[in-house]
């Protein structure tokens, strides 16, 4: 009876699809020295949206004892990568923006979430949130893709 | 003779304005251990205008195989950084956006150079220009900055 | 029994907000000569959070024969200002950005619906979708504001 | 002898260029009933660059009194759209951010000038700065094109 099987279908494509975005993410991840280098680590993955956490080093810092915006962007910017790439079609960074709400201090152990905004077949829109330990918004991301052109390369 | 002296005297203030910019710069550099760590140097500075210079690392590298987009950012915030707190008035970015405009390979010798836009008591606009040791424009940058509030620490 | 009043009083206290929200930008509406030139209509307010409509007039086309970006943006911005407006607290735009994501035919029903990102005591960041008459998103448009300083006026 | 001759065919050709980015904006112009309808007035058109001029109205306030942002928006979206559309191969706008650096009051002569940051095959980045009689600059704006595709129009 098909109509009964249908919720348990649809839940199993979900999986494969979840299973495929962290694969694709992972694979990614292992490739990207930037993102290792920043210490980010991957928490959760689905297809266009990832969770990542990263912690604030000392090396990391600003002229003003803060986190260096361009350290906060570039973690936002990772979590816009991986989600935008997570369904396995090679998308590049457009461009971004990002608005600084709260200075982030050393040692802060850090969150960044990204949605998905818009998926077309040639462009994307991704927003990013990025939360210290405590839940509070410290910056917000959105960053526009566009798809690579050329031969998809096998993920 | 006032107005024979007058071309002198400015050029003495522009002078010292420069040196103060200098060393204004040098002392946020010296502080900035991210800016380090991203092997930044800084090539030029003027009141509101700073031009650094920075080599693509193989840890800068993003899982296509090209500089990290956060690290592109993170290096024309910096330039931004220092062009805005040239005076000697500590601000802090509060957004920025960037148009990615070609991809940067391993190696690359980059250039930024921020020039100012609006400058205000409390808000400045300053853009900065990625570009390759060819000239090529890699990357346009636009940074928002806000003045602490609190007591100016002497520069 | 407070503890059965409860969701009684926030509920009251809920619909309180919503009417004052309701109320205030009912006000801002009918002094912003632009909007109602615009033809914008009010569709739904609540507390940071407001829905409104519009048609895409003959002159509203650009030189392409599609409605002109700015229009979009202009429609998307009324939706903005009585969002974070909607407190009460006098708010200005800082500054907004926005993405095209298709183009609008004359005759076009749109509708924008704005949403709080981020809101703190001076700053606040609001998130606004412009669609079509057929759900289709054409426009995402992330606005900025400050609040104006000096006495606030009664709303 | 041709070495002697080429500034002068430098400048024919350059006469040339800007003959035809006037006779292509003039015809933009023409068809585009937004700008008209704004009462906006072209200044001067060179390839890339152009500006133009409005009068604030009545109609175009907001309910602070002061000209709606979504008008700025829409004056330097125009001289965007004239500017990346000047060389005759038809742009569309991507996209856009703006500053507000100053309310603009009733009755202002307002001016944009649109300059190009980058052109290339099928994209471009345009500032456009907003100015008023005073020479103050009340807005700052910068846009993003893409190349429309399909034949291109006969300019």
């Amino acid at each position: 009876m098909p109509r009964e099987n249908m919720p348990q279908e649809n839940e199993a494509a979900a999986d494969e699809a979840r299973h495929r975005a962290r694969a694709v993410v992972q694979a990614l991840y292992l490739a990207d020295l930037a993102s290792q280098s920043l210490g980010i680590e991957i928490v959760d993955v689905a297809p266009g949206a990832v969770q990542i956490a990263m912690t604030v080093r000392p090396d990391m810092l600003n002229g003003h004892g803060m986190c260096h915006g361009g350290i906060i962007f570039a973690f936002a910017d990772s979590a816009f990568a991986f989600a935008c790439n997570s369904y396995g079609d090679p998308m590049v960074a457009a461009g971004a923006s990002i608005e600084f709400l709260a200075p982030t201090p050393r040692g802060e152990r850090l969150t960044a979430t990204a949605a998905e905004v818009s998926r077309r077949a040639r462009h994307g829109i991704y927003d990013v949130a990025v939360t210290a330990a405590s839940g509070e918004v410290l910056a917000q991301f959105r960053g526009r893709c566009s798809r690579l052109r050329g031969p998809a390369p096998s993920p």
